[in-house]
Parts: C-alpha cells; structure tokens; sequence
C-alpha cells in the first residue's frame, strides 16, 4: 500500500519516518507493507529530517495511480478541501489531521467520499483514539455529554496559573518560548482550535451539522488571580472545556474556561494533556487520556487511520451515522444554555454594594451559592461568587444590570462552573 | 441482522433490552435494524426482565439461518468453547464477553473463526472500548507497557483501604455486602480475574500466547494496615496492577498488587472504576478509564461490536495481527523481573537486626532507597522499607535468608514498586 503525504512539517516528517522505523510491526499488524512513497513541500530547498522522495508537484501525487492513500497535512481550508477533494474523485483513500478542514467542510467531504475511505483520528486530541472510542467503541449508547480538554496550551498555561501562581501574560511568554503557543496565540487561547475539534465530535455523537460561527466560543484571557484563588478555594480548577450536551431534542456545543471540582476525572489532566470524557447512556462515564499534539503522537493517529484502511477497505461510515439520525435535533441558542456561574465583581467597598448586587441577581432569579469578599484596597473590593444553576441569558443581562446601576468598578467576570 | 443471546443474566438481559431501548440511535449508526431475536436460558421457570423470547434449546438456536450473530454470555471455559465453535462452523460471527474463554482458548478461536468475525470488546474492562484503542488505535506503535487496574472489586477494596484505613476482612465482608464481590472471592482478590484480561491484552501488544499458569499472578490478600501506612507516608497508591511490558525481546506479564506514586494518572483511578494506562513508543502515553463491570456497561460493549459487524462485514484480524509478528518474542521468567520492591518485616526491637537485614540485602546488591522502623510492642517492631530497581529472584531469596536467618518474626512480604 502506497502513501503521498501533502505537507511534509512535524507530522508529516514523523508519518513518514514512523511508517519507516516501525515497518515490521506495522506490516504484521495491517497484513501488508504500506509505503510513504513521496512527500509533496512547497520549497524543496528547506532541509528536512525525512528519507522520503520529496517534489513540488502536487498534482503529479493526486494524479498518480501507484497511490492508493493521500495523507493531507498542509494546515488551511479551501486548499485543502480541493486537494482532498481531487484526491478523492481519483479514487484514493484519504486520511487527514485537519481539524480547521472537518470544522466547515465534513458533510461535504462525507458525501463527496461516499464509500471510499475519508479518515482523520489525528484532527481531534492528537494521539488520543478518541474518534475511534466515539465512533466505534459506544455505539451502544445515547451520549449525553462530552466534556474535553483538548488543547494542549490552554491547559498547559491553565494548570501553571493554577499551580504556580503564575499570571496570564508571564505564562503565556513561557508558552511561546516553549513552543507551546504560536506567536500569534489567538487560535489556541481563543477557544477556535478547541471549538473546531468539538464541532467534530459533535457530529460523531450526534449527527448535528454546525459551523464555529454558530456555537459559543469563549478563550481563557480573562481568567485572573481572583478567579484562580476562588477555585483554588473552593475545590475546582478552570479548565478550557469543550462541551456537547443533549438537553430534550437540542444539542449545546460550546467552548470555555469553565470551573470543574477536582475530584472528577477530567480535572486531573494536566499540563499539555489532552482528556476527553464521555458519558453514555448506558455505559457511564469513560475517560480517554493521552497526548493532545506533537509529531509522532499525531502521526501515531494518521498511521492508524492508514492501517485501518489497509485492513479493511471501507472504514466505518465517515462521521458515524450509516444513516441519518432520526431524532431531530438542533443547536441550543447560546442564551438558553442553564448551568452554575461564578462571577467576579470589583466594588467599591461601601455599605448598599452587596444588597444592589443581590437584588439584582434575584430580579433574575439567581441564587448565590458561595461568595467571598476580599478587600483590594482602601475603596475596593473583590466580590466572588458562585450560582445555583441559572439560565445564561438571566446572568448575562443580570451582570449587565449591575453594571449600568454602577454597583461595580470594572466590567464584571463570568465563568460558567460544570460540575 | 438477528442476534441470538446465549445466556440471559445480567449481561444477556441489558443486551437485549439495549437493543430495544436505543434501537433509533444503534440503527442510524449501524445502518440496519439489529435485533435480538431469541435468548437461550438454562432455567425457562426463571422470571427475567426481558421481553425477548427464551428457550433453553442451544441446538436450535445455532442451527437457526436466520440468525446472523451469536453473543456468548454463559460463562466457564469448555462448554462456551464447543458453543462458539459450533456458531463459527455455521458461519455466525460471534461476539463474547468470556475472559476465561479467551485466557485459554483465543489462539485456537482465531483459527477457527478466519475471516467470520469475532468480537470481545466487553471480556477486558467491561465498558471501556480499550480492545479497540489498542487494537485499531495505536497501531503505529511499538508497544513499551500497558499497565492496567481492570478489577474492580480489588480496586474498591484498595480504595477503601488506604482512604478511610479501613483493614482487609472489614473492607470484603462489605464488597460482599454490596454484591462487588462474590461468595468465593478468590477468582477477583487472587488476581486471576485480571489475569485473564491481561493476557487478552497481551495477544493484540505483542501477539504473544500464554496461559494464565504462565504468568505471575499475585492477588491482594496479604495487604496490611502498615503496607497502607508505608504507601501513604511516601505518596504511594496500592492498586492491582496487570503489567505487560516489552524488555528487549522479552515480555513480561505479571498480576500483582503494586505502590504507584499517586501523581501518576493511573493512581488516580480509584473504587469500582477500571483504568488502563499504555505507552507506546511513538504517541507515549494514553489512559482509558471507565466501568469495568456491571450489565449495562459490559452491554455497551458487546453492542459496539455487533454494530462494527454490522457495519463492515470482516472485523480486524481478531487478535490485532493480520500476518505473525517477526520479532522473536518469548514470556520473560517470573524471576527476571526487574523492579523496586517494598519490603515489610516484622523484627525483634534488639541491637544487630538492622545490621543482619541490611547485610543480607547488601549480599544480593539490593539497596535500599526509603525506610521507616515503627514499634509494634515492647519487643517488636516492622522495618518497612523499600528498594532501588533490584533482580526479583535476588528479593526472593534475600527475603528466604533473612527469614533463615531468624532475623524476623514473620514470613517478610513484598509488595512491587512501579513507577
């Protein structure tokens, strides 16, 4: 079986390599030799760690009838989808780890591949066999939620914020320093890489069709010592979460810093860990852990997309529906999201303050579960807190009532608590 | 596509009445109606909650063609495999949740089975989809280790054990109490039960055959309030661990309880609940985590794997190699071990012990890393220490001489270190 890999960078050197220092388990395992033949580079004068022929040429690849597999890992959207797709109308078999790609274009892709195979195990959580799981392993079940930690430098900045001490922006550097973040940090702290990989999922376990413009994404650029203080406080950490949930017939699909109580599972992923928790009807909770980025955990990924194909041909069904899902479901509206807030107030420190808030919050029908008071100087205080369950759209015109009746000094803070 | 359950307790009943409950969900996955037609029972007069028909007629239902898969829930050894044989020999796939089955009988049911599918997902860590993880989802990889808690009546016990002090007898008078564990609780705290599962496990890593007679199993009974003490003192769990683990061309596998340093995610994985840590040498570590046991779950697990029949016709080759693995692999002897080893002795409180002890260590270059003396009495105390990697069979003898020696009081136990 013969490989062309488009974009030959981290992960493409590392697909190659691995396919090449692991031949004889590989081979055992998929009951035959597969190959990365070529490896298509825009500029074929950059060295690079790999012993595989390299060209420019990338329609040569699509086009040539020894290749059975295209593993496209060239980053972007429209390019891609057109190199896949031409791969695809060539009758090759493709494998990606473009979560950007799937995040606008998976239906599309689905049905353009029809029965030849269209894998990516490597778009979400990196080596984590967590779309294996999803697709394959608790078909059984109803999901009810996904809860994910599935981006590596949120959760690496997040976890030495809530350790260390550390503030946002010192972090954030070490982050880019360590290669853990881009120079451009947007993507990953922002909340979008993380909301792309949950829009997978959410097609996976619920057949539900969504864009990243249609679901909340919040980043973690907010978080601040307070946040982390009140956390640390009260048993939780604050974790970049991504969430899919199944309310009635309709589906919440959302990206935030949320708090969670250390005692579940999930909290215990650290560092540039990757967790995904699922909970099924019918089996409970399970928890998959491992690495969420890096060369050869990803190409670990791709290669298991590749074996599977060389094994069997056709794949399961793209995004896990051999035929739609009868149930009609569809996207929660952002502001009829219900859960537990936890609220940062900076207020001035005088006696009327806290019986504003609190007839605020109660016009809406929100109810302070636990607060703490901390001065912040002579005139000022931090009030944080936390809600019984409440209803988004309660909380967010609550906060903005309280702000226009002047009770506070700064913009206040929200973080959504899921426990 | 019609199923038919052999076995209708638990397990057999949450199979067909899953089917029927989510049968919306499991047809729009799989892509075909799936149901189970009939159950067949030892005792009809026995009331069951189920609405499918039973018979106790096992003949009838294997010769029957219109059934396309045979589910194997009997339990024991020899009779389910003259089952599962006569279902292959008449072309049904057959899907089991039989560790026993397996720990003996799975290389000769490769054989028979060929290219009909046959599936076991639910026989290793009940509803954690972690035959396919390290089936299809780490094949690009070598496998290092997989270190695995996959009994949970064990893990409950140990849990209780070292959170609330709780001693042995107390803590399995109450598992039994609870129904975690049975009358005869041997086959669960004698490790053979993740034994089984272990060796299942062992087949798809390194496609190695042994029988549970093969391996070192070692169960939880000698577990003592000072070992709990020892463990805790030095931010050790003590869990039942399965090991597999690839030493050069040796494989190690092994049952035994074992101290592992509590920031270990596996350490984290605590009651009931199975975890089961792999390192591979490309992606490095994933965990799976969820319910090992329990109808329902165990259900959800034999259901993926009549979908993923349904789905694709063949399966993956049943033990995860398609041709035999080439590297020359042979069970390492239990007394190569390598690992560190936490030493319990019960001492005369008198001048010249220690120094007898630590002699007789020093002469098997084991070297000691941590140690704790604790009066018991007025003339007895434990030594409690625990060592650097050392040579199991040095340990074993070393503990023989210093028992010889007439150096302690008791037989001295070991308990392994893994970190």
């Amino acid at each position: 079986m013969k490989v062309g890999i488009i974009g030959v960078g981290t992960v493409g050197a590392s697909v190659a390599n691995i396919l090449r220092d692991n031949r004889d388990i590989i081979t055992a395992r998929a009951g035959c030799e597969i190959t990365a033949v070529i490896g298509v580079v825009n500029d074929l004068s950059k060295k690079r760690d790999v012993t595989i022929e390299l060209t420019d040429d990338i329609e040569k690849v699509l086009n040539d009838d020894s290749i059975d597999i295209i593993v496209e890992l060239m980053g972007g959207i429209e390019k891609p989808y057109e190199v896949v797709k031409k791969a695809l109308e060539n009758g090759k078999a493709v494998v990606t780890a473009n979560k950007a790609l799937l995040a606008y274009h998976r239906y599309a892709l689905q049905d353009l591949a029809g029965d030849t195979p269209f894998e990516y195990e490597a778009a979400v959580a990196g080596g984590i066999p967590i779309i294996n799981a999803l697709r394959e392993g608790l078909t059984a079940n109803n999901i009810e939620s996904i809860r994910g930690i599935m981006n590596g430098t949120c959760n690496y900045m997040l976890t030495k914020m809530i350790k260390e001490g550390i503030d946002y922006d010192t972090i954030l550097k070490e982050a880019k320093e360590l290669g853990y973040a881009e120079a451009d940090p947007t993507f990953d702290v922002g909340g979008f890489d993380a909301a792309h990989k949950l829009l997978i999922l959410g097609s996976i376990a619920y057949g539900i069709d969504a864009k990243p413009e249609d679901i909340l994404i919040e980043g973690i650029q907010n978080i601040s010592p307070e946040d982390i203080d009140f956390a640390k406080e009260f048993d939780y950490s604050i974790k970049l979460l991504t969430i899919a949930k199944k309310i009635g017939n309709k589906i919440e699909l959302r990206v935030h810093p949320a708090l969670i109580p250390n005692s579940e599972m999930i909290a215990k992923v650290e560092g540039v860990m990757n967790g995904v928790s699922v909970i099924g009807d019918k089996v409970g909770e399970t928890m998959y852990y491992g690495p969420g980025a890096g060369g050869d955990a990803t190409a670990s990924a791709v290669i298991a997309n590749i074996v599977d194909i060389a094994r069997r041909g056709k794949g399961s069904p793209m995004l896990g529906f051999e035929s739609s899902n009868k149930e009609f479901l569809t996207l929660m509206p952002k502001d009829e999201i219900q859960t537990k807030y936890y609220i940062r107030l900076r207020v001035e420190d005088k006696i009327g303050v806290l019986a504003k808030v609190a007839t605020i919050l109660g016009e809406k029908n929100i109810s302070i579960e636990k607060m703490i008071q901390k001065p912040l100087n002579k005139t000022c205080a931090h009030l944080l807190l936390s809600t019984h369950t409440s209803i988004e759209k309660d909380v967010i015109e609550a906060l903005e009532n309280i702000e226009n009746a002047g009770a506070v000094t700064e913009k206040p803070v929200m973080i959504r608590i899921e426990d």
